[in-house]
Formats: C-alpha cells, structure tokens, sequence
C-alpha cells in the first residue's frame, strides 16, 4: 500500500493509457488483479491498432473482466503533429488487436464529449498526487494533456511511459521501439516536460517472458479470462517465433504496470533523454547515463532540460514470480483473487 | 605471428591512419614494440589536431621512436563532404596534441606528391592480403582511398577502426563518439563498402584505463620514451579528471592498434552498421545486432548492407597484461624491446 499526499495509506489511482492489443491486454489484467492499485480510467491510442478500435477493445475488456464501471475515454486519432498515416502494428496483434480471434462487439460505450487529454487533466486536478498515468502507447495523449494544463505536470504522481530502447536495438529498426516511433514529437516534449516520467524500454522488458508453456498452465485452468488471456496471445506467440526465435513473448505493456506499483522490483536511472525526430534515427531515444560532464552544451543539457526516470533492469524472478501469481500461472497459487 | 596469404609465417604489415594526438601516440609506439606487426607507414588525419599538425607529429614521432625510415604520407585536410570546419579536441590533447609539452618541430619531412589514399592503395596492391590498416581517427582517408580504388577491399586484410558508440554514451555528445562525429558520411561509406572492416568503439575501449600509478612507474624508468608518454599524457589525464572523474587516461587508441594483433582478446560481432548523419543525432553508429528478423526492410537491410565486424567486449587483464609489458609498467619486465 502506498501512503496519499494527505499521509492516508492508499491505493495509487491508475488511469491507463492504451492500444489493446495483446499484451496491453495482460497489463490490464495485470491492474484489476492487483490490490495494490485502483484503475479510474482507461484511454485509448492507436499504436497495436488504430485509437477507434483501441476504443472498442478496451470498452469490450472492461466487460470481459467485468469491470464495466471503469470509464474509457477515447485518445487522439493521430499523432501530435498530425502525420497522415499512423503505423500500426496488426501483424504483431491481429487486425483485431486480440490475434484475430474474433471477439463479439462491446456493449459498453465510451465517455462522450471528453477527450482523453481532457480526462487525464480532470483526474489529475481532482486526486492531486495521487495519480498515475501508465502510458503504454505512444506518447500523444500524455503530451496533449500536459500541453492543454501544464500545471498536472506537478499533480499527477507519475507518469509511466512504455518506450524506447537505450542500450540496446529497437523493435521498428535497429534505433526505433515502436511507442517511440509512433509518436517522436510527443514524446521528446514529455521527457522535456519536467512531469515526474519514468520510462521503460526495451533495455527491461524483453528480459519479462511468459513461455508457451506457463500459457499452457493458465490454459490448463479452463477459467474464462485465463482462456481469453491464452487464446489472444497465440498469434502473438507466432509473431515472437518468426521474429526472435523465442517460445515465449515479451511481457512489454505487464512491465510498464508492475512499475507503477513495484518500482523496488526496477533499477531506475535519472537523465535526461531526448528523442531523436529526423533522419535515421527518428524515434530513437538516447539518454545520457551522466557517465561524463559534457565539455559542451548540447542537445541533453541545452534549456536546462529535466531528466526523467529510465528504468534499466529489473528483478527478473521477483517480477515473474508477481505474474505467475496474478496471471495463475503458479500450481499452487493462494492469492486474493483465484481464477 | 601470422601466415601470409601464400602460406609463408610473417608479420602482419600496418598501415597507422592517425591523428596524434595523445593516445594515437600511445598506439603507435605500441605498434613499434610489438613483434607481431611491421608498421610500414603513417597517414595522417584531422581530429586530435589539424592534418597539417598531426603530419608534423607522426615526423617527430617517427624522428623521436627512432624510425625514420617509416614514411609519414599527409591525408585529407577535410571531411569527405568538405565541411568547412573540422572539430578539433584540443581541449583533449592540448593545441600541439602532445599535451602543450612544447616539443621541438621534427626534421624528417613527409612523402611528397602522394596523398594518404594514393599510399594507402599503393600498399594495398604492393602487398595483397597482407595489410591492415589502423584507422584512429575519422574515416575520411579510408573511404577515399576505397573510392579511388574499390578492387582494394579485396586486399586490404583488415581496415580496423576506432570508432563509434554502439550500446553506450557518445564522449561528443551522449549519441555521438569524435571519430565518427569527426566525419560520419566518410564512416557510413566505409561500413557500408563491402571491405572487411572492424569497429572498435567506446563500448570497449572505455574498459581499458592506464593509471596515474602506471605512468608513474613509467616515469621511473627514466627512459627517453617512457618519460616522453608520460609528460604528453598530463593534460590528457587532467581531462579524465574533470569530465570522467578518473586517475586514469582510456587507451582508445591502443585498443585499435592491440586488435590488429591479438584479436583473441575481443569478443567481436558481425553486423550491419549505420552511420547517422542527420540532426541530433549525428556521428551515432547504430549496429543491428542480429536479435531480431525484421518484418519490413529498414536502412540496415537495404541494398544489402554488407556487415562488419564490432569489438563489444574485451578480455581486460588479458589486454591490460600485454600493454603493461609493452609500456613498460611491469617492473619484472623482460620484453624482446626492453626500456
């Protein structure tokens, strides 16, 4: 539990920022199974499909998981500085978002009149410090809020953004991890905010696995959400054979939400991270380590840019053992919540 | 020692692009104490120093080492695209690039009429598969030489070059590494040309540091070139102090030229390397490090980019044993070459 700004133990209020997709799909489940946490809002953005489809998959999640009083509000249709085309990525998450598995329409439907900027910036200044933002889309929302009341920056508790790739290759290209690359602009002026960010790349989340065979265990449980869980994932599954030659997928979106509320899982760094917009490296983002003083200003300590959070490692068996917990992937699991 | 192309045991021939510079002269008389290689000449390079100085160095070098039979061939005055002004770190290795320890001009002249390129085509046909030649500086001399004559790729045995940031900070900016920010359309080139190339960056050579202890005991042998590598490196190392906060200087230089003869020591990678040349980005090399099979071609994929070979890792006290031999830091020393 963690204590409020009014020194009250509390649950950290979560508003979700997302494009479900497949594994934005086990974070999700991954919040409304954690004691630790209280999801007020869910948002949409396009990245794993475009931001109206994210819409309706979040809205039909709510009532998978039955949580239908959980409010979602739909995001930007495009990136912050408008581009023509979005990319997105259905031949890693199915047309569908959910591996091509068909799923009926929702019945819920989203908030009216209110977008997902206007949301973040009304919870914001209702909860002051008690709110955190998990970003795992691009950054276009979280960048629009911020624009549209500058000052959430010092109300919002966190903002957790799922992006990037520092010391290691991109998932787009060998600079390019696809959350950076949807949305460069947005997320160079998060990180220049001077918001509490903390980001999660790739250098973390590709060391979270969950193996064909733990899928095979929640499968084994026949429950209806572990199923769900199962089924959406296995064109997934074939998306990280093709392309990392693994038995197991990347728990990315999973990572960014276990931050939220087990930072002491994660080795964070402070520095201040850039992302690249032009040329080769467009969507590239570098931070600087702070290995050595510069002997001149350039583009990381120029304005006196803030730093933000980079998170650089994780505990890989105290994480896993949270989602093998959560996830029911553990035999002989006791938690508050048994599938 | 190593077999020639036809059979016979013989040393490896080198050829030393360089832009003395502090380290650069660490590097070269390495490559005079070391039995392994036969330097057959010097090409000089803007970086430490302008190309005009650095000739003048890499004379007093050869006139102060005692081999002036070693010619001394002066290359480019400029980038490859010409840029109108070269970045010069004499705030690394003081204004002469000796660590403004006032050395007197040299009297040995160098090669007229023939440019770095000429000279490093020349020795590339004179003596097929048997030259490697050392780049420490920028690509510029390298590419053209490639340029003039492509049929050399296929003779040169090895062009090594010292170069780049591949999963760790710039020492320019946090992208970008001075050898390859010095001239990043001339590495770019050069990487993508087909020769059989290996880059050694930052990410290794930053793991090999000679200690103010080292060069003490240096200095106590009172021999004309130990206390000459220990005055030039003064400077040097009061720039690890205040940007590095270290008693000690990185052997950028030598790692290069150490990787021309014991190669056993590096854990090296083949892969596609981009140069970035545009925007914040600039002078950052950007290796595919093969952990992915790409969905759509990228910069790396086009046109077939062949690979090269990246130094990642280093074998430390095996690399440190052999320069402290060499340098003459062990005090139970006995070399074939003793101070």
């Amino acid at each position: 539990m963690f204590r409020t700004t009014d020194g009250k133990p509390g649950v950290r209020k979560l508003i979700i920022d997302t494009d479900p997709g497949v594994d934005d799909t086990w974070a999700i489940c991954l919040a409304l199974r954690s004691p630790e946490v209280e999801v007020i809002g869910i948002t949409s953005l396009f990245g794993n499909v475009r931001t109206k489809m994210a819409t309706q998959n979040a809205l039909y999640l709510m009532e998978k998981f039955g949580r239908p009083d959980i409010p979602v509000v739909e995001g930007s249709l495009t990136s912050i500085v408008g581009a023509e085309k979005e990319r997105i990525a259905d031949f890693v998450h199915g047309d569908d978002g959910f591996g091509n598995t068909n799923q009926p329409k929702p019945t819920l439907v989203a908030v009216e009149g209110k977008t997902a900027a206007d949301f973040i910036v009304e919870k914001a200044n209702e909860f002051p410090g008690q709110v955190t933002v998990v970003a795992m889309a691009s950054a276009t929302n979280v960048a629009l809020a911020l624009r549209q009341d500058p000052g959430i920056k010092h109300k919002l508790h966190e903002i957790i953004h799922l992006s990037g790739a520092f010391f290691v290759n991109g998932n787009v290209n060998p600079c390019a991890e696809a959350n950076a690359f949807g949305d460069p602009e947005a997320a160079d002026e998060l990180y220049g905010s001077g918001a509490r960010v903390t980001v999660i790349g790739l250098d973390v989340t590709q060391k979270l696995v969950t193996t064909a065979r733990d899928m095979a265990r929640m499968r084994a449980r026949n429950h209806p959400h572990t199923n769900f869980l199962h089924d959406i994932s296995q064109f997934y599954m074939q998306f990280h054979r093709d392309t990392v030659r693994q038995e197991g997928i990347f728990m990315h979106d999973p990572a960014a939400l276990l931050l939220a509320f087990r930072k002491d899982l994660f080795r964070c760094k402070l520095g201040r991270v850039r992302v690249a917009t032009e040329g080769l490296c467009r969507g590239q983002t570098i931070m600087d380590a702070g290995e050595k003083l510069w002997s001149f200003p350039n583009a990381w300590t120029e304005n006196s840019r803030p730093p933000v959070e980079v998170a650089l490692d994780v505990d890989v068996p105290g994480a896993m053992r949270v989602f093998r917990e959560r996830y029911g992937i553990r035999s002989k699991w006791s938690s508050w919540l048994p599938f």
